[in-house]
């Protein structure tokens, strides 16, 4: 069984149905608790009642589901056909003179620039002081009319934005007349109300998007959402193209957002299982574990197995599948991501890692 | 029971979920038979193997199976989140010095080249003459480096393209190298096999376009391919974001296009049903009704009423909702268009029509 890379690291559709449905992924960041139950019952029922009809070109009960849910203003929210749609309909319409992205980070920040015909610029994150800004380096960078891309958590090691930072990032975009778009695809998962989306009507340049399909587990789907100044709103809006979002993601995520149940206890098993996960990877020798906030750890090989390549290729015919990261900018082969899955789960991957070490 | 305007007739989200489930929606083309049998049940069990995973990016299943239903090359054929993503998509990269556009047409045709800022231009079809060509006012509008949409089967007229008339315009758009994108979203409910996109390989300058989700009874769903020669299909699939078509549209069009019996039955079926509509719909008076070939039917009120709006009006108390067609381009306010539905379903609309003009 060998796997193709792919745009973001296993090709599980290389392989055929039988070995792709044996594969356990810890390559990608989804919810383990599964689907929101209430957004599934919907789901189920969505085949009898709504399919012969057009989804709702304006997206209306997911967009007041998700005002609710998330406590933001209706005309701050823009719906997409993932997050990666709100990146590239962003950057197109934007015409930004340069992009500036951090390394490491989620590769479609880049992409989505390139695409748009942008220059690009990345920016290293200090990794031995938890993947922060290097703030004198972006102000020498941000020339007027730039876009800075942030992750918050950021991929792949799981870091914050400091309300310091984002403070000051915000003050020098406001003088460059730059955009920020923060990237909070992951902030679900995370312990405390630490997202940055409360900004927007404070500063106008800011935009924050979400991938809605990893907490809410629907990768499949396709869904993902803006927070931003109404008045830009309105524009990005503008630029999608019209039925973006299919109707079983708008039907799914207008339940799944007022599933508190589900949310709470999503986020309460994730951030108990990731300190039970990162502990336990930490006890294994040759390993240096990232802390993060996230569902997600970062991980650096220091022992006698230097390449995540060799790793993945070991853990392969166990029916285990690691994200390498040796093709993010600023980190090496030697690095690799783990996503925290159920406890069964996770203790079958360390099961692996230890024989790997101690055959 | 009042319904908001929406971009295309009515807008069935504007009302209350009971109230919109009892709408008899006779203003959208969907296949009256539902959806494809085989390509139901894989949606049923999606939900338990496939929802925690993205959609393919390449999609390489649903490729596969479009490729053998429609009996072209796999490297002819891109995916799209609807037939409208691959025209916004088109008119993005392509760029045309002209976009020319018929009246009366699909209006997203406009639309598309409008959100591209490409100018456009529009040409009346004969209405006395099956909706025809205007070849020559073509010949005279058509300046290098156009393009050119049409419709085959046109929507709302249901008129085909001749096959003499296709040659000329392929011959004309050759020497002027401008774009020919056909529409062909109605084709799989037309007897015979009149297809133009076996062509592809023949024009280089040819883009023939599918909305699937009409003929496949999954609005809801989005998802549309385009078929052009390999070079065209490469720089399309450049020009799409990544995760494009989400998994339950691939999943159900992967089983749908291999559902023979459901697609021989729902040809017939809208065959046969729409002769019967016809026929009863041209017994009334003060109605003309204009020969198609497909699942829906254009009509003009020639009687004591001559505003479609008013005949709306009427209808909506009795729970069936029709499309008027005053906002296209080269009709009025006496046009309207009718789904053919099933025969009961018909049948209440033709007993409701008699009860408006004999109260």
């Amino acid at each position: 069984m060998t796997l193709k890379s792919s745009r973001h690291g296993g090709d599980v559709f290389s392989l055929a149905p039988s070995e792709r449905n044996k594969i356990l992924d810890f390559s990608i960041n989804i919810n383990p608790l599964g689907l929101s139950p209430l957004g599934r019952r919907a789901l189920l029922r969505y085949w009898e009642i709504e399919t012969l009809r057009y989804p709702d070109v304006e997206d209306r009960d997911v967009t007041a589901s998700l005002s609710a849910a998330y406590g933001m203003d209706k005309d701050t929210i823009a719906l997409g056909n993932g997050a990666t749609e709100l990146m590239y309909t962003l950057l197109r319409f934007l015409k930004p003179e340069k992009v500036l992205v951090p390394a490491p980070a989620f590769s479609e920040y880049r992409l989505s620039a390139e695409a748009a015909g942008a220059d690009t610029e990345s920016f290293l994150l200090d990794q031995d002081h938890g993947f922060s800004l290097p703030l004198g380096e972006l102000e020498r960078k941000m020339v007027p009319r730039s876009l800075l891309y942030l992750g918050h958590p950021n991929n792949p090691d799981g870091c914050l934005l400091s309300m310091e930072d984002f403070k000051k990032v915000m003050a020098l975009a406001e003088d460059r007349e730059s955009y920020v778009v923060i990237d909070e695809s992951f902030i679900d998962f995370v312990e405390g109300d630490v997202s940055y989306r409360s900004f927007v009507k404070t500063y106008s340049h800011l935009v924050v998007i979400m991938s809605l399909t990893k907490f809410y587990a629907v990768p499949g789907l396709r869904i993902g959402c803006s927070f931003a100044h109404p008045a830009l709103t309105e524009k990005i809006k503008d630029h999608l193209i019209p039925w973006n979002v299919n109707g079983p993601a708008q039907l799914y995520m207008t339940c799944a957002a007022r599933d508190r149940e589900y949310i709470e206890a999503s986020r309460a098993f994730c951030s108990s299982e990731r300190k039970y996960f990162a502990g336990k990877l930490g006890e294994l020798e040759g390993l240096t574990v990232y802390p993060g906030c996230v569902n997600f750890i970062l991980l650096k090989l220091t022992g006698s197995i230097r390449d995540a390549a060799d790793l993945q290729k070991q853990l392969l015919p166990e029916g285990i599948f690691i994200r390498q990261c040796g093709n993010y900018e600023g980190l090496d082969n030697s690095f690799f991501r783990l996503a925290v899955r159920t406890r069964e789960e996770n203790n079958r991957l360390l099961k692996a890692l230890k024989e790997v070490y101690h055959p």
